[in-house]
């Protein structure tokens, strides 16, 4: 119930064309029924152009079609993360515009070409094993909108590595930094800027790795301040966050 | 050393006012000293009216004075935090100016009045126990210049309470979500909202909370995107974050 | 040996139809016998039209039909757990009856239509990919003999989809929370009703949720008073349990 | 808002009193207001003699004191958890009726004396340690109304010993199991009755014990079917659930 | 109920003294009751001479004192575990002949000597600040009758140390092995052996010993077989099963 | 090289049999083969028709085949641990008296029949999940052996059941309980006898069970007395150690 | 940019040649430049012979075989890690003199024979099972140019296995001592020798042994002083260590 | 007993100097004897000036006393390590030469000046706090005899710190890093160098640090290869094997 919907019922209960009664019961519930209609108000002010995401793991390609086929038709731009070939083939039969972004494992479906922000996002890795996150975040936050830059393979173990990337820190807004086995890098990379830096552990490595509970806990405990942490591979919810805070300077 | 300050050397060399030599001298250290000069210099950016950081804990009351006065000495407004009573008697007597925020534990001073910026940062707890924590956040970014709003004890169990404070998140440009126990506001905030979220755990609780074990899992597998996470009790880093953020949208 | 055996073991004694010496051969070894006659008579009160339940995880197909032959002949109605497609298809060899439960995995046999309980039990899922564990429960119950009313993917990360769900909320006498991830919807429930909530973990996620560590350890420092936790994943245990308190109002 | 204010809202707009603008005004955030209303209402009829709840740990003798004078102006019943012999001195000057229940550490403040239900809640222990968490079960149940049988030290290496308590076992609703160690005592317990057992670990214990996390595992994997499982050390909530559950067959 | 209780009451049916309602009415609540006395007359059985434990840690001396009090009147021997200074005192007042063991801080009191068995237990402990951990077991089998042999501080780091002690080896019937840190001396001695030998990790150490914890694994792990595990510290029970197993060979 | 070799070695120097050199050649790697002989020598003490045990867990067929091969040879039995049927068939060739026990995954193959124990091994179980790792230690000590008695699915849940079983704990020496999930069985039959219990925690359950985590630490706190742990599903072991205690009573 | 440039380039901003604004843009990228060059520089001497490594699990045949390409046209050894058989049939293809060491899955392609060190490096093991990561140790550090001694499956179960390897002991200059299970060996030989040792925890083993966590505790509380520890499973790393002790004393 | 030991053995037997009785019972202790012996010898060879060390925590001033005296008398320099200034007053009574090393809590006295070793070991720490550490290390390797450089507070938050001490790194002949907190500066300063790096965790920090299990694992898991790890704050041990690394070169 919209604004004028309820402008509405109260002109129709001063008219008497409603009675107090069954006005009172259509209101009654408003509180919850309210909620979800703010919740919706919010989303499309979301959606100007946004995609909706479509979380693959776990959904067989016939789901992951349903879903698809379901929101084209309402005319929503799909991002559909850590999709299989078969998927991918799935939604390309629905729409030919499809892109997979293969080592992100993302599907990527624009009904048009977006303008990307002036504000650029940095996504460095500190090996090659954790590039397929950091395009997760990549690919993410440019289905979202935001102009991304990737710096891979610049960990600490090669200092010099990072510290010549000097150009590409300083001219991101906010930097997403991807690293697995010691997770090293995003300290590094927070005491060489003041932006926000987001740090995404990687089950990447072995052993005593424990599945990347050794980054996550390497990262959490930063020495540098202003640092914060995703779950470990959460490549997505990286390159959602950044791109939030990169709309905060357009 | 700055860019004018190599400018004026390299001109003296050119004047003939400095030998080779001795600008020789000055340079030779560069490399190493130039990655400190650029820190430096990103510092001197920082901290236009920045105050200095000072961890307390597990220094000494004579430790902390001491380096409050070299500070002050320099012209640096002080943040110090976790500081005990003892601390803040030794400061006060330093600097009359200096303030003791005792729920956080953290003292300021500041050589001038501030002008804090247009956006806000808002910090939410879940219950009265997630304060402190909080409070560390809000002096934190206050005296990093953002001007802050603090919404406390408006924990999920009582779900109204969050959802009553609509418009705390709707002003807000970035939001610190402290929680304890289960952690699980930041969960509801991240799905209210489509702004930046950061969570911070903190080791309130017993038992199987394992000191704040609990709530920082909860807050790495939230089920909103675009939430990060911070070290347990960590409001200092919350902060210092919050505050790079907002400065994007000055 | 039960209440009638013992009181012909006795007039046989007052008779003389057995010596003392024969009778006290039968009963010194009482004690143990006993507890067990104690404890199948209370199974039988159990069992008024109650299933045998079958674990199917870890056993063959051979062995689940097997047990399943067995109890049939005895009477019994059945509900097996986990149950793959094939031991199913050996289950309906053997009675037609029965029924699979595709998403819980579950097989039920009745031999005759149960009327249900009045009071109805609440069955809440975060995620979509809860619900296999939410339906092990839902059966579980309903085989016992519960009304069951299902309500799926209302997280908190769309607070609106649990508060549009008050009716539900209202009209259950115990409700079941099954979550992974965050596991945060048992809290917000909790703070919702004064009723018994019992929450269930699930293994959904990735990271650091490490297989329903997260979600568990949410619930068991649910900030929310009155919440109970089953083990990761235990949707029958959830059941059952959920059966006997809606037991207790009818 | 209720819905007599809301007749009265609606009212004034049919007769004109109200504009439909003003009365727009009023309901536009509704959605909010009247969770937190609902909330309250439900607050209200929860509240029918109901204790207000002190959580002590962590709060000043001031603090609790404050708290308790205001609720006792409000006519609220007491029950403060993990209070210090201090806290009791300082509600028994404000109320005479003030009872401190020193094993558990709760204080008791009731205006009225309560009926009691007829269903019967039974508290066990395996050991004489577990008590203090198990008096904190009883003394919550009892202050929200409930009949407590407790029943102490019947662990299961003495298997007699609770196997001699079966008229306990049959004459109660619900079983709250509380125990350290091991924490065997619930599976004993939940095989021995088909009622709702909530099975409360406790830190008791050493080495291996890991402050309660053993029996915690220990109750969570029990292979007694229909057991719930509290927070280590939570008798308060186990009370407070027993008490819920007990209440569906007054 | 002992077997001549139960002849006499089945003497009393066969001749009309005891209606069979009346030896029902005994008989019926049997299962209960006869476990509690097998135990009963086993634990009498148990103690020809062997005396009772009091667990001290968390009880306060007058409860020490109580209990102890009690159990010297029934005439039992006390070994009292884990006990304070203050506490010998207070059984030292009780009875003079209280001798108490400082290293393993245990009480003992015995009524008249015992002959210990002629089978020797080997307390063994890897380094000095393990050496409480196996006085508590030394004292604890010595109390129960077991001879006892101990040598301390022959850890592996100088492995000379247990190979020049192999007369203490083959002189026993079994081995309590104590060993913190890297707990490797079960392992080593459980490959010189082929007796019975039980391991007891402690929680001496630092760091990611974890209380125990790393030398809990080892000796779990221990590549030689037939070593059995107890809790960190838990000198108690290993004095106790070794002196059980010591028993079998008199 | 025992005794009566080392004697005739040296007789044979005496009588100019052998000349120094050759003697020399023979003793002067002893030292350290003398700590070899020593164990040989103890082995061979051990294995007056002991099996030689091989644990095929990661060995190829052909390596099991080659080492069971070498040893039959030798004149020694076999006990192969963790084997496949196909390891089972390929040492089946070599000797046609190889018996394969399916559930424990065990082969024996022995020369001549050995006389069992007098004193008996009870083997209990909690579940029947339980039995592989029961039969492990089952087949174990028969192979050594020991007289074994198993008894299998006596879980505590059914309390009755462990109860009814009090002839096989009365007539055993050692007692090998073996239980996974809960883990709570060792506790109840430690309290039931004044024997050595050796308690194997099995990777049977699911979820917090952590695979076998939850037992293991259940077992080691246990609140019976005279409990000792064996590694999570380490049957072998508890057969070897049940074994060794068993010797002392023969 | 060298002392040398330096003074040339400030020489011509004497004389003139340079303008103070060319001379400055030279100046203000230095601090990075010059950390890359100083470590393109280190890496250069590193390089005498030595072999490029690639790890190459996770990565396909193609991409090995595509890296090994460039590496060998650019005249490097090859030192691949953890390679299938089919990356090493690959790598065979590019150049007839790869070789597969096939236990320790290490492909080692060199260019000429190299000079051995004429210290060397003991590599041992507790059992065979941990014969696979002494063999990546030894083949790395014989890849690196080390003389490498393995000595395996001398496990402290049987310590007269290590005794009797004094000679291999003292004549290494450094010992790596691979280990799983119990992780015990490196406390007994780092007791033997002054060397410095440097212990690998596998993970070989099952149960409590949680994939390397048991040995990996074990080594780093040796209670033997002078053991580092490495990754579990980590034998590159060990061997890459070994080798630059080793080197010291060339 | 040597070869010619042996010889002359056995030539008295062949010539009948010596029973074969007497010449059995000298040769069947031969195994233990001969290993202590090798020991001691080692022991000695060990011991040429080098300090006994004693580990003061958990013992009282008096043993620490005791122990030292003893070993004064024997004529050995002595390091005791975690020592209170109590036992340093005590030790200094008993030799006027003995020095306390208050930040790292260690005391020495050494009867000769020593002469330091040629090659340097560097001593790094990531922050001010993890100087007690870095101290032990350095005074331990001091004592030993090594010469020392120590850096503190060149943690990677500010990378230029570290890359400002190449001098520091160059000249060091083996280099330990103590590092709390996120533990990354052993893998920046491994990727700078190819020398041993020791890398030693401490209990810095708070929250998910862990006491020092974050850092831990940071290293376990450095990406630079050629890193081993100490225990957690375990100083000495680090101090000790840098020692031994570094005699290798001179």
């Amino acid at each position: 119930m919209n604004p004028s919907d309820l402008t509405k019922l109260l002109d129709n209960v001063r008219t008497g064309k409603t009675t107090v009664k069954n006005a009172l019961d259509r209101l009654k519930h408003l509180p919850f029924e309210d909620v979800a209609y703010a919740h919706i108000d919010h989303h499309r002010s979301l959606r100007h152009g946004m995609p909706e995401v479509i979380y693959c793991e776990g959904k067989t390609v016939e789901q992951i079609a349903g879903i698809t086929k379901r929101m084209l038709k309402a005319g929503s731009d799909i991002l559909a993360t850590r999709a299989s070939d078969a998927a991918y083939r799935a939604i390309k039969k629905l729409d030919k515009r499809a892109i997979y972004h293969k080592a992100s494992r993302a599907i990527v479906v624009q009904h048009t070409v977006k303008t990307l922000t002036k504000g650029v996002i940095a996504v460095l890795t500190a090996g090659t094993s954790d590039i397929p996150v950091a395009e997760e975040a990549a690919v993410t936050a440019a289905a979202l909108g935001s102009a991304v830059h990737t710096v891979y393979d610049v960990g600490v173990a090669g200092i010099h590595r990072i510290l010549s990337k000097k150009d590409v820190l300083d001219g991101a807004r906010v930097i997403v930094v991807v690293a697995g086995m010691d997770g090293a890098l995003p300290s590094v990379v927070g005491g060489l800027v003041d932006k926000p830096v987001i740090a995404v552990p990687t089950s990447v490595g072995y052993g005593a790795g424990f599945q990347g509970l050794a980054p996550l806990l390497t990262m959490l405990n930063s020495c540098a301040s202003g640092i914060a942490v995703m779950n470990i591979d959460n490549g997505f919810g990286a390159g959602v966050l950044a791109h939030r805070i990169n709309l905060i300077g357009e």
